[in-house]
């Protein structure tokens, strides 16, 4: 299977002359877009020249990876584990008519979604909560997790749900958005939301919506790793 | 190999029960995408409902085509040979970083283009000319066009190239473009057009631009054609 980060690891292993680990902010699914990721890696050589290591790296790497930026990191600065929170955007193209320029970006939906019912829906999810009915967790982690932000809006043909969260239990974003999509057909009621929280159960939610409408937009992090020598 | 026109004319002949084929305004390469291709074809039952043809075919076709209006022509009409002239963009990405969402619908230049001189060379290349520099045509038929238009623009990190013609001989869009790139690049100059359109010589004009960058974005026909029963 081809992945950004197998991709990434076998360019720096080939800059680096050896293998070369990396541990990233946000796993993305198959047919999932990052635009905001960040890797790290303690496998680097220091005090190598960083701007010349980000344009070697998009020379290699394939058309569907771009590097925006290379940094040294402050020490025991780690993409996932520093990480505050995520940010993933999933993009729904509304309306009769598909758009193939956008068909691997966004899911299609034929009709036009109930947005004011799908807000009425999020605010039920936000917060600090068992997910356990919108995602597995890794074997020996719990599935609690605490949901900062769900919204959803519109621009155009594209409505945009946003989700923020300290992290997201698999399967997550897909699955809190397929609900709401149910929600926004009228096949559920908003106050069906605090039920499907409380069954802790697969079952209980709404279908995983499909991979290609989902983006990891950004990784925010503490102040104190936000330095130019940190992030880029 | 899938085309688009194929994947139409299946759709066509499942839905009409016959064998159905049809005609495209313009050819397009593998790797070429269009926005406004029109398609005629004379094998379609009389007197169908049009709207439901239209959502039928976006249900049966893959996500990668989309039928956004299906009209009953008049009589004698022909998508190919009733077109007055195409209309071709070409996009550029320009700079350092790639970017993985435009990599299927932009050409990656990682410097800055000259933009001025490519519109000198443009300049040189507009109107009727024999184009045998930049294509092939098809047997039998000569390599004499008419440019009605060539032009450069740039918007933000795009340069786009428009051209629109009488019609296109084989790879001419491209083989214009990637001539026109090597100006960019400083490796022509403008002043060399008129040589290239003289020497009648593939070998003479640029390297043949990648696909990706390249979309037919409309199809120009008489204002007779233009009427609500003729074209959506």
């Amino acid at each position: 299977l081809r992945t950004v980060q197998g991709e990434l690891e076998l360019a720096l292993s080939r800059l680096f002359g050896r293998r070369v680990e990396t541990s990233c902010a946000g796993r993305t699914d198959a047919g999932v877009h990052a635009l905001g990721q960040v890797v790290s890696t303690q496998d680097a050589p220091e005090g190598g020249d960083l701007t010349a290591l980000r344009r070697a790296l998009n020379r290699i790497c394939a058309p569907s990876v771009a590097v925006t930026a290379c940094n040294e990191a402050l020490p025991g600065f780690h993409a996932r584990f520093s990480a505050r929170s995520r940010t993933y955007v999933y993009a729904v193209l509304e309306g009769e008519l598909p758009d193939p320029f956008l068909a691997r970006t966004t899911l299609h939906h034929q009709g036009v979604l109930d947005l004011d019912a799908m807000n009425e829906a999020a605010g039920h999810l936000v917060g600090s909560h068992d997910f356990a009915s919108f995602g597995r967790a890794e074997p020996g982690a719990d599935t609690v997790r605490n949901l900062f932000e769900l919204r959803c809006h519109r621009a155009g043909r594209i409505l945009r749900v946003r989700a923020r969260a300290n992290a997201f239990v698999q399967q997550m974003v897909r699955s809190l958005v397929g609900t709401l999509l149910e929600v926004g057909a009228a096949k559920r009621s908003p106050d069906d939301m605090p039920g499907i929280l409380a069954a802790r159960d697969r079952a209980a939610a709404g279908t995983v919506a499909a991979p290609q409408g989902l983006c990891l937009v950004s990784v925010e992090y503490d102040e104190g790793w936000s330095q130019p020598a940190c992030l880029g």
